[in-house]
């Protein structure tokens, strides 16, 4: 069976975490004396091509007219596009990929991707759908970077009809690249659980930058404010599409968020003192234990 | 007229931010050649003092009952307590300030400092109102450290009988611990701001965490619900205090963030994608300019 460090990648679309995956794969992976691994990679913007081939991190570059050509040589794709365009690109691509390869994405969401494997499906192609639990408030191959992956989490999500040695080949990749927690789920859970870590988050933080009444709050600033609001440079047509494609979880994540905050809300009307200091304390306690999780994988 | 490292200072309250306060008096003002500087302190912990002698941050330490020899030896009084205890303790020990002397707070609400100011009113002793925006999720003197104060921002409300010599006296003293943006401003404009950027943050920050459905799931972690939720490692009795001596700002906050997030969820929960595109890219605008607000001032 052929190493990770001889395969040949293939990276559909060099965007922020496409470049990101290419440079932790060139950095951690194609690293090894004597390996023959090559990593090629395909955007829609020939500027990300020509950086990503000046860096030395893609071997060999394609336009997205010319894509077909390139998944027909890769023996692991990453399809690191938008949830809708990975959705279609699988679609229209379904041909293209090279019997015996490996094939995932990056969706924040699964349900959309899930419901439409049939019509990408090929028993000779192994399609192990993932999320790499990382990203940056910054866009773009320009901002990419092979270390933003250290000490995360790697959600996969394997089907029935994946190899397990495949399954288990693509952890080692995934934990070469340095994430440190690969947590095996499925599609359900992940978006219901997702919809809470990340886009709830995302959905506060805008909403608190929204709610500030002016601009220069900054100015009395303790970084709290700062902390929280990160996340609010967001990328607006990406997470327009994530809180769309994942509305049902993320509405009920709302609503159970915005009854625990009126809970708080109204002690604090009453005045009452002792209620908000168990509430809080039980808070504690709890991020507390969360804490403990992240520290248990290495963190 | 004396000069800062020369000063004997005094720290009331050797917790998270008097022994910070203290040791960052140490490290950067009395770290002059041939300064004749001390710090003294008092706290109710004798642990606490103990360690600070042992560490040369107090070179001399007094129990409570002592505070007030302490309090007539200070050309400089730093109340480190939370707010009504910084209330009672300048009624209470309103006469054992050296004449001369300048006193400060670190309260991070002010009305209720301000409607007592009558209460320990003195002529010959200017207390100047002042908030250190910063701080840590860990408590007490043993975590106390002098680094945390850079590139933050302090607020002082200087009084009408304030001489205009001691405020700039206490703003350099304040550019000295670290800090790189000194507002001036008064109670009423702080108590209105700080409940945005401080309290309404740890509000949101708390019921986020409560609303979790279990402890685990920073398992399914990015990174974001950890940034927006490590202000929930949070001080259940000072924090129930500041909310409640705020409440009336507080609420005002809370109740337009709620409107805020009900609004982007209405336009999630109807699908309209051109609608929150625009919210979300407003927000990234202003989330913008308010970090060049940051920028301006030197972090």
């Amino acid at each position: 069976m052929k190493k990770l460090s001889d395969f040949v990648y293939g990276i559909v679309g060099l965007g922020l975490m496409g470049g990101s995956l290419g440079k932790a794969i060139r950095e951690n992976i194609l690293s090894v004396p004597g390996c023959t691994g090559k990593i090629y990679g395909s955007d829609i913007n020939s500027a990300s091509l020509d950086l990503a081939s000046r860096q030395h991190i893609c071997d060999r570059v394609f336009s997205a007219e010319d894509v077909d050509s390139m998944l027909g040589e890769c023996d692991f794709v990453y399809i690191c596009l938008y949830p809708h365009a990975t959705v279609d690109f699988l679609k229209q691509h379904r041909d293209s990929f090279k019997s015996g390869s490996i094939v995932s994405d990056i969706s924040g969401v699964k349900a959309l991707v899930f419901d439409s494997l049939n019509d990408f499906y090929r028993p000779d192609v192994d399609f192990i759908p993932g999320h790499p639990m990382a990203g940056s408030e910054k866009e773009g191959y320009a901002n990419s970077s092979g270390g933003i992956f250290r000490n995360h989490n790697y959600i996969v999500m394997p089907l029935e009809t994946n190899s397990r040695e495949n399954v288990e080949l693509f952890k080692t990749l995934v934990g070469g690249l340095g994430f440190t927690r690969v947590v095996e789920t499925d599609a359900k859970i992940h978006d219901h659980k997702i919809a809470f870590t990340s886009q709830l988050c995302h959905v506060i933080a805008s909403s608190l930058v929204d709610s500030a009444e002016d601009d220069s709050i900054t100015a009395f600033g303790g970084g709290s404010f700062e902390d929280l609001t990160r996340i609010a440079l967001i990328n607006a047509p990406l997470w327009t599409e994530l809180f769309l494609a994942n509305k049902r979880e993320l509405l009920s994540h709302i609503d159970k968020f915005t009854e625990s905050l009126g809970r708080l809300r109204d002690e604090i009307e009453k005045g009452e003192d002792e209620k908000i200091r168990l509430y809080l304390e039980n808070v504690r306690t709890r991020r507390m234990a969360m804490a403990r999780t992240d520290l248990k994988c290495g963190k």
